[in-house]
Order: C-alpha cells, then sequence, then structure tokens
C-alpha cells in the first residue's frame, strides 16, 4: 500500500530543465540540505525543493520528499527530528510514493553518532508525577473513543497483536495475543489478577472470561474506563471484573499474577523503581508477572516530535534499563520474547483502516490531524521493521516461585 | 535420594542428657553460633556441637549439621561462605540426612542483607586475562576425561540439559537441549557457526552432523580439544567441523551465528564488552547467536569456596550486567528463557552418577576431592531450586536482521 500526497505539489520529475541544470551546480539551500543528508547516514531517498531543484539523491531512492519553502529547510536543519513530523503535518514536506518505505529508508541509514547524541541529549520527556500522568494520558487516550473505534479491532485493544499464523485477522491476532500472555504466566482458574493499565478492558475481561480468574483493572484514563465498565456490564461479568480509575502507584490488595500491557511506555524512567515496589508490594509469594512494553536496543529518548504531539511522557526503555523494576525486588525473569515484527503488521492493519476512515477523521478533526496521524502510524511501522523499537514481553516471577511452567510448549500447543 | 555421612561421628538424637542440659543453659559456643545463624536468616537446619549439644534447631529442620570441634566453629563465625566448604571438604562438618535439603534450607533462609553485602565486598574473583584465563580453565577442566565420563552423559556435555518432557533420560535431555538452541537461532542447512567454549566438542559435532552446518569451535582446554578433535575423526566430520585450541577473543572468520554455551561464567564481568566486539567482528550482516549462562536475579560475586576450589576467575552475571555484551553493539535480544529448574534436574542426574562411582573417584583422587565435588554438585542443585541460581539462554541478532523466525512455535513442534 502507498500513502502518497503528491496532489499537493507538481510532481515534475528530475528531466525537468532546473533539474538538470541544479545537478551541475546546486544552490545555497542544496548544499546545505546535504550537510544534513551527510549527518543523518545518507538516507536512500530523493529530495526535491520549492524550486524543482533535486537537491539530494540517494543511489535506491525509495520515495520522493518535497520541501515547500525554504524557512521549512531552515527549521530541518536546526532541530530535525522534530520539525519533521512538524512540516509533514503542516503540509509544508510532502512524499511522493511510499511513506512508510521513506522512513524506512531515513531509519535505516547509520546516522552519525553524533547527530544521535545531540539528540538525544535535547530530548527531555515531560515528567511523570501522578498529576503529570493523567495529563499526559488524558492528552492521548481521551480524544474519543469514536476515533480508536474507526480503526481498532473491534475490542479496541491498542497494543502489539500477535499474529500465531500468517493468515490471522487484526481482531484474531489480537485474541491470540491475549491467549499468549495469559499462558506465559500460566495463568489458572481462581487466581487474582492485577492489570495496571488496562486501557478500554478487553484483556481483563478476557482473563476473567476465558481462563476464570478475578481482575482488579487500574487505568487513569477517564474515557478508556467508562467504556470498560459499560463493556464489563454488558458481558456479565460486573462480579469478577473491577475497574479502577486510578494510578498504579495506588495499587492495593494482593494478586497472584501482575499483568501490564503497554503502560511502561508511559511510566517514566525515573519510576521504574517505583513501578517494582508496587510489584513487590501487590504480588503473592508465588506470584507472577507480565510486562509488555516497546523498547530499544539501544537507551535513546523518544522522539521529540512523538513525545509533544503524541506520547507526552514517553519513554521506551532498553531490556538493561527495565532490569530496574526486577533487579531490585530480586525478581526472576523467566522469559523475553521480541515482537518487533508482529508490531509492524499491528500497525500496518490500524494505519490502513485508517486511511479507510480518512474522510471520517478530517471530518471530526481536521487535515492537520489525519497528517500528524499518519505520520506518528507510518514512523513507528519504519520503527519496528528497522529495529529502531522493538517489543519486549517480559514474563517474571518472584524467585522462591515453585510455580513456573517447566518448559514453554504449552504457549504453543494447539487450543481446543 | 540422600547423600549422608553419618558414619563419621555418634548420630545420637536430641533426646540425650547433654542436649536437654544445654537447651536449658547454651554454651558460649552455641550462643556464637546462633548470631551466626540469625544473619543467615534463621535456616531450618538442626546443629549438634561436638560436645552432642543441640545448639540450633529451626522448627521444620530438613536435616543435622553437625560440627566437628571449635576451631570449625569460630571459622565459620568468621567467613562462613568459604569456611562451610573447607570444613565439610576435610570431615569437619558432617550432615545427618539429606545434604541437598540442608543447602536449600540454608539457601532458601532471608540472610541479612549486611551479610550479604559483606561477603560480596569481600569476594573477588581471579582475573581473565588470556593467560589467567587459561589457568582457571585448565585447574577445572583438564583434571582428566576418565573422571568426568564416570558421571556426565556419553556426549559429555558439561551444561544444563533440556527435559522437554518429564520422561527423558540425562543422554535424550543433552540432545533435546542441543536440538533447543539451534531450533532458537534457527540454524539453517550450509551456515557458517562459531562455537566458543566448546566443551568436550558436543554441540559442534551434533550442529555439522544434524543441521548441516559447518563449524569453528574454540576452547583453551588442552584435554577438551584433544578429546573433541579424537570425537570428530572418529565421526567422520573433519571436514566440516574445526577444533581450535584458543582464548575467545581470538576467534577470527565471518559467521552467520555465534553459539556459546556455558562459556560466559568464565569470561569475568570486566570482559564482557571485549566479548560483544568479539561477536560484533565475527557475526555476519544477518548473523544471529545465543548465549548460555549460569546468571543470577541480583548482583552477586561467586561463592567464595567455589571461586578458590572449583571455578576460578569465574563471575555468574545478572541480565543486566549481560547487556553489556548486547547494547553496546545495538544487537536485539530476541528471546530470554530462564531454564533453572532444567539444571537442577540437570545435576540430580550428575550427583546420583557421581555417587554411583565414588569408590573409583576416592582411588583417583582421595576421599577430600570427594566430598568437595559432592558438596559443589549438592550446593549447586540446591542454588537452582532455591531460585539463587538462574540459567539464562539469549538469543539476538542484530538490530537490522531479517532472518529471525516469525514466532517460537517452531522451537516446539515435534521433530521427524
Amino acid at each position: 500500500m502507498r500513502y502518497s500526497d503528491t496532489p499537493h505539489l507538481d510532481s515534475s520529475d528530475a528531466a525537468s530543465p532546473q533539474i538538470a541544470a541544479a545537478a551541475r551546480a546546486p544552490s545555497i539551500d542544496a548544499r546545505l540540505l546535504r550537510v544534513l543528508l551527510r549527518a543523518l547516514g545518507s538516507p536512500q531517498v530523493r529530495i526535491v525543493l520549492w524550486t524543482g531543484e533535486a537537491a539530494y539523491e540517494g543511489a535506491r531512492a525509495v520515495a520522493t520528499l518535497r520541501i515547500a519553502d525554504r524557512p521549512t529547510l531552515l527549521r530541518l536543519l536546526i532541530r530535525p527530528e522534530l520539525e519533521f513530523g512538524e512540516a509533514y503535518t503542516n503540509g509544508r514536506l510532502h512524499v511522493d510514493g511510499d511513506l512508510v518505505a521513506l522512513l524506512e529508508a531515513i531509519f535505516a541509514a547509520p546516522a552519525s553518532p553524533l547527530l544521535d547524541g545531540l539528540m538525544s541529549r535535547l530530548r527531555r520527556a515531560r515528567g511523570n508525577t501522578p498529576q503529570a500522568s493523567r495529563a499526559n494520558i488524558h492528552h492521548h487516550y481521551d480524544i474519543g473513543d469514536d476515533f480508536y473505534r474507526l480503526w481498532l479491532d473491534e475490542r479496541m485493544v491498542y497494543t502489539c497483536a500477535y499474529f500465531a499464523t500468517g493468515a490471522m485477522s487484526l481482531e484474531q491476532a489480537q485474541v491470540a495475543k491475549m491467549n499468549h500472555v495469559c499462558r506465559k504466566v500460566a495463568l489458572r482458574s481462581g487466581e487474582r489478577v492485577v492489570d495496571a493499565g488496562c486501557g478500554w478492558g478487553a484483556l481483563a475481561l478476557h482473563m476473567a472470561q476465558h481462563f476464570g480468574v478475578s481482575v482488579r483493572a487500574f487505568n487513569i484514563s477517564h474515557e478508556q474506563i467508562a467504556h470498560a465498565r459499560e463493556q464489563c456490564r454488558t458481558a456479565g461479568l460486573a462480579g469478577r471484573v473491577e475497574f479502577i480509575e486510578d494510578d498504579y502507584r495506588n495499587i492495593s490488595g494482593e494478586y497472584d499474577v501482575f499483568m501490564s500491557i503497554g503502560m511502561l511506555e508511559h511510566v517514566g524512567r525515573e519510576h521504574y523503581g517505583e513501578l517494582g515496589r508496587v510489584i513487590d508490594r501487590c504480588l503473592a509469594p508465588q506470584g507472577r508477572g507480565l510486562i509488555h512494553t516497546i523498547g530499544r536496543d539501544r537507551p535513546q529518548g523518544t522522539n521529540a516530535w512523538l513525545e509533544k504531539h503524541i506520547f507526552p511522557g514517553a519513554h521506551i526503555p532498553t531490556l538493561r534499563e527495565m532490569m530496574d523494576l526486577f533487579e531490585p525486588r530480586g525478581f526472576s525473569v523467566l522469559d523475553v520474547e521480541n515482537l518487533r515484527l508482529h508490531y509492524a503488521e499491528t500497525l500496518r492493519h490500524w494505519l490502513q483502516r485508517f486511511e479507510g476512515s480518512v474522510d471520517r477523521v478530517t471530518g471530526m478533526f481536521g487535515e492537520r490531524f489525519v497528517r500528524a496521524w499518519r505520520f506518528y502510524l507510518a514512523g513507528s511501522i519504519a520503527g519496528f521493521t528497522t529495529g529502531s523499537m522493538q517489543l519486549f514481553q517480559v514474563a517474571f516471577a518472584r524467585e522462591a516461585c515453585t510455580a513456573i511452567p517447566w518448559t514453554r510448549a504449552h504457549v504453543y500447543e494447539r487450543q481446543p
């Protein structure tokens, strides 16, 4: 699939007279641009300036980027990782060809470590005190269920799915993911589960319905909790699942299993020790748990544009950083699985559905919003396919826990 | 099974007149002992002094420890983690009942963090320069194949086996382990594999024979390499497997897969970055790898007795420490599995076979040696059952590697 926005600008190609001239004597703008592209590792893209000049061209360019004016170029030079998203959103950057392929080409290029280091220092995610967390979460998750319903699966699961076989629909793959994490912790009927950061409640309801457990599910998104409670009533699970609008720091009670799918990204690096203490406080002596999170191979701040517009306060951890959750409390890590290609596939489904509803989204929030979300979804696909982002599921248990499965074979048995 | 050595001392029990008297007025020795036992977290054991006094008794004591004289008690007070092994080896500590259960009770007790911290500071593993490594490895692995042959499986695999089903023999479980690691990295016919720290060569030969790969296998144990070359000739694999008596730091060539089973324990904490650079240097662009190692949930030095007598230079890493291998080079961790209960089971097989050959081992090395090795094997079982030691298999790949399996289901498929 190609998400192209060629109609916005004239797509005249390299054969035009201006470009032929420019190839002989690059303008000052083109020369400035090439400095930036070298620092970015000379990605396989083609860039055309507002004058029509083909200012840069990788030998195996996968798509063309058109820069609309000089101020946009200058902003890109000063702070590319923020301004690329800004300019795309504002329509000052246009892509001829496949946006995902273009972003993959940029992510796959070996960026200068100097630039990378500088970027990391410039990034500073917003804090995550309980109050700030509420504002951060509200920013993203409370923009309306109607919007998310347009492109998520029917259960509204907004985390990486598990495509156990290639033929699965998104709906099937989200159910497969929920079963996958439940099997990993060997969930047993009658157990008490806490779900930290429960989204719209799909996993909490699934665990109660299909694994016979009781669940207390925490979330600070008001809209998500309201939706989850409604689903819970409809499913007749009110006695077995309780949805609580509160911060993970306030989790009380004792549980056999601690589940957290897609919350750690929002916890913030400096609060991992605190989350570890919460788990330690609420986990029974034979307790197990699972953390599902986007991850990194190397420590890196969140992309400035993403942190500003999409996920304020977010931090994506490396496995080493995640160990702050486990090591100080002596939890045993039992199983780590990296599902990055499954997240790329999940996002492809989301982007396809999003594009299918683009008129409705434009009607709801306007064109800038559409371009921002397209950029976020396409950029996320590129992040997972190129390996700049990972998806880790980490199962753990108390050190002395003997209730751990002997092998992982049961996770892969065909279920009745 | 119970490994008891009651014959050495009089096993008179708590009903004796001296003990009844001691219960009323503990001796100064008993009071000293109790200070130590409190620091050790009051383990569920019973301790009888040379006088016959039952100086300490946990409410659910699983076995009895007899201390032969006051000098032994004093040494235990000063440096328990070294002197326990020394005294057991010298026959100044005797166990009535199950040695493994006794050690499990000691390991499972919540030792004072103060004591733990102090111990860690006192421990200082020997260095691992290439020359020191050679001496360290010689110490353990070159004491004679005839000895290891008595209690290892027929292929002489001296690392954790994988009991895929409960009914497996040790031989079957070692083959299952070799298949398990090969499947995890999706080993394909024709690939080039480097085996770092290849032991007696079983895995290198297995990979060539059953997965159709070519292997270069490195080891600095002279005796193991000699044995491996002999096996290689016998199996007619001389053209496909090369055994090289050299340090991992000198690995040359390019490989599709980097395998290392049970070597990292000997590499030493301060050399992980170096090993990471070696992997980076020799791994092809689509390369994958697997590191199999004993691990810890919390950072801790090697037990002083074990480091002195059994594994000089050894360090057992946490997952966080292991990330020094992967993170600086940007390798993606794909899969971590914790198989600690499988190592306990492997060690039970080894200890059983060892006890079955105890007369021959005594004839070869004397009784002190037998007691030291019994203590090492039994202590290792207790370490793995109580969770003070873990067994991690970590599969990884270069960040951009696209040759990674889509799921782990293929690892669990029944093989033809």
